[in-house]
């Protein structure tokens, strides 16, 4: 069923899609650890064997590549050959060796009465992944949500029609091949926008979506979705030059931070700067930055210390720039930059540069952000740097999940309670 | 500012609410265990001290609730006394002496790498929380959410503003007695409908809502919330009665899960027995729920097994009675109570009575329901029967928290990262 065939039903499609994924979901929530992990590493031999059908059809995608507009970047990233498949291959098998998260008890106590409550860890039941580009992420998203238990529909983008179709094949077998219903790992059949829609109205069965992607399709996904959303939104980033930082630290940790890759979500995009080191400091970091072709956006007290720079207008200070441009700003002190950061962060990734305990102390507990980092660079705040494993996505909420999802983030909990026949009086 | 008063701009007043509350939330998340708790003891004590302006403004809520149409029941819930009043204290004593879960460390590694990564645990922000009927409430949930770290703003219902206004008088007192913002508890100052659609869209200020009252209040913030929602919607809780069930336990758990407060939601509504032990099993506890007054719904096959009852319809298990009113069942196995309750049940509270190891294993895990119940009252369900504390409500979604929201159930969390320069590679 391609997006091409046009009298597809896509409100009756989504349901069956989605109440399949519904009753795979009861199965794959109490079928125990062995299996998944069977299921892991039976798929990750297929794709090492079946390697020539899956290229042969990356192959297609990237031959229409040109006509959905896509650049040479956009295009390296689509494309796989056996190094990135077998780079899949092993990502499989490093959460195959993982903790099952399904059934930890989180905690529990035997109550006065002698009752005993536990808190079990539960899977959350379904995921609808919607992501773009990269195919390799087709099998890592379903490598993670069938390890937590979950079942997955996975929505990729049209560039990689043909690429994951072809995973998606082999993951299918290997469920089939293992003895799991293949509803466990789906994939949706067309790319047609409109068929997102009628998944994100079915909160019954989906328990939660998890958009990858631009800002327009999580911007989408938030106003249509009817179930709970993990979003990937913004990443304006910060590192705060305190008067206690050391030079040459502060400057290997804002460069590293913007410049080793500009493009992702943990790359700053504002540099603030203590008034008293403001003189010495600003102009070394400017020519670093300078140097390695970083446009600099100044506030007005900055400016004079910053040769060639460009003045800050106030938008500066709210783009995700994405790219090799920096504001930058000096601040009185660390309260004028815990301020600025919490008008002006996407509470991402914070950093500050110090060696004075006490501010340190300050930033971490006043900087609302998923991380805050301390004499690091916001590149850290990703699930393979905090050992999470594998992770789905980072989420910029606060609610459910926060940071990078790995495992432990797609689950929930229920209390099991066990009595000698208790009743409440 | 009352309902009557009709210039009032509410969009205009909701924003002044949620952003005040937002900037009180920010001084609260570093305010420290130390003067949360003297905010808690002291309004216990002022509570106490000003009963006589407390009670007086209960009075005239008392004599305008049959206005209201309240029934006797309703009345009794709104009704003040030194009694009550010195149980809410007493509420907010017992929440101080509980541990401080913000800055609490999940968990956290030093990495290969040196770095050090911990998971601190942090409030959410900002509470809206939309409740009914009894002025109690308006204690405790402002308790919960100060000790979690969480500003408040509280939406009583019509029939206890005088109460909830006097109430929030010694609330805000008693903050800023202590030196914390006033703005950390603020009672919204009118009970007009059109006020909380406004509140229900400012989700860059407010990071969760609590509706805790009927089934519409429920329905209208979840359709209109854009915020995230802990939602205690319904409970159609389930006894299943297994062939390996010690009848006189059995028949006690069934009694007190249908009748010790049938209003309330972890009440049982449906009862299901194993069919090996139907014809015995059934008449003895029809009779006892008979002689409760409790009217029995039952299916083709228990009908001839409960004299008296009436024929259960599709519907009927579906439902939740909040009333002396039963559904019965027979069902063939273990298995096919499984599959009735996760087809109907509303993933609540489910119990099963059984001495079998084997089939309560079984139940326990395939049983997606917040609380799952082992010879034990469905009634158990509650934060203080589970030592929480102290519970702001129970969850029946399984998005953050899942079953009784006490302290824990209010926060996020945040990673903190420490390096010494690390930059990446």
């Amino acid at each position: 069923m391609h997006s091409t065939e046009t009298n597809l039903d896509f409100a009756l499609y989504a349901t069956e899609v989605a109440m399949a994924a519904q009753v795979a979901s009861r199965v794959l929530a109490t079928a125990g650890g062995e299996i998944k992990n069977r299921w892991l590493c039976r798929t990750a031999e297929l794709i090492r064997e079946r390697a020539p059908e899956i290229l042969a059809a990356n192959q297609v995608d990237l031959e229409a590549a040109p006509g959905f507009g896509l650049k040479a970047a956009a295009i390296d990233r689509l494309k796989l050959d056996d190094k990135r498949l077998n780079s899949a291959a092993e990502a499989l098998e490093r959460i195959a060796l993982m903790t099952d998260p399904v059934g930890e008890i989180l905690d529990g106590s035997v109550r006065p009465n002698g009752l005993e409550v536990s808190r079990v860890r539960v899977p959350l039941g379904v995921v609808f992944f919607i992501y773009e580009s990269r195919p390799n992420v087709t099998v890592d998203a379903a490598g993670v949500c069938i390890k937590s238990g979950n079942a997955v529909i996975l929505r990729g983008g049209k560039e990689a029609f043909q690429s994951n179709q072809a995973l998606h094949k082999v993951l299918h077998d290997a469920l089939e091949e293992v003895g799991l219903p293949t509803a466990c790992v789906q994939l949706v059949a067309t790319t047609d926008r409109v068929a997102v829609g009628h998944f994100l109205q079915m909160s019954d069965q989906i328990n939660v979506t998890i958009p990858r992607g631009g800002k327009s399709l999580i911007e989408r996904v938030m106003a249509d979705a009817k179930m709970p959303v993990i979003k990937h939104y913004d990443g304006i980033c910060h590192v705060y030059v305190d008067r206690g930082a050391d030079f040459a630290m502060a400057r290997e940790i804002v460069v590293n931070a913007k410049c080793q890759r500009p493009g992702v979500c943990n790359a700053a995009e504002c540099l603030l700067v203590h008034a008293e080191i403001a003189d010495q400091f600003l102009p070394q970091v400017a020519r670093d930055l300078s140097s390695r072709g970083v446009e600099l956006r100044c506030c007005e007290r900055s400016r004079r210390f910053v040769s060639g720079c460009r003045p800050a207008t106030p938008r500066d200070f709210e783009t995700e720039f994405l790219d090799l441009i920096m504001a930058i700003r000096i601040v009185d002190d660390l309260e004028q930059a815990i301020e600025h950061i919490e008008t002006h962060s996407s509470h991402h990734t914070d950093a500050i540069v110090t060696n004075d305990l006490a501010a340190a102390s300050r930033f971490t507990a006043a900087v609302d952000s998923s991380a805050v980092m301390v004499n690091a660079s916001t590149r850290f705040n990703d699930g393979g740097e905090f050992g999470l494993g594998a992770e789905i996505g980072i989420s910029t909420d606060k609610f459910h999940a926060r940071g990078p999802c790995g495992l432990r983030e797609l689950t929930s909990y229920k209390y099991v309670v066990r009595g000698a026949g208790h009743v409440r009086t």
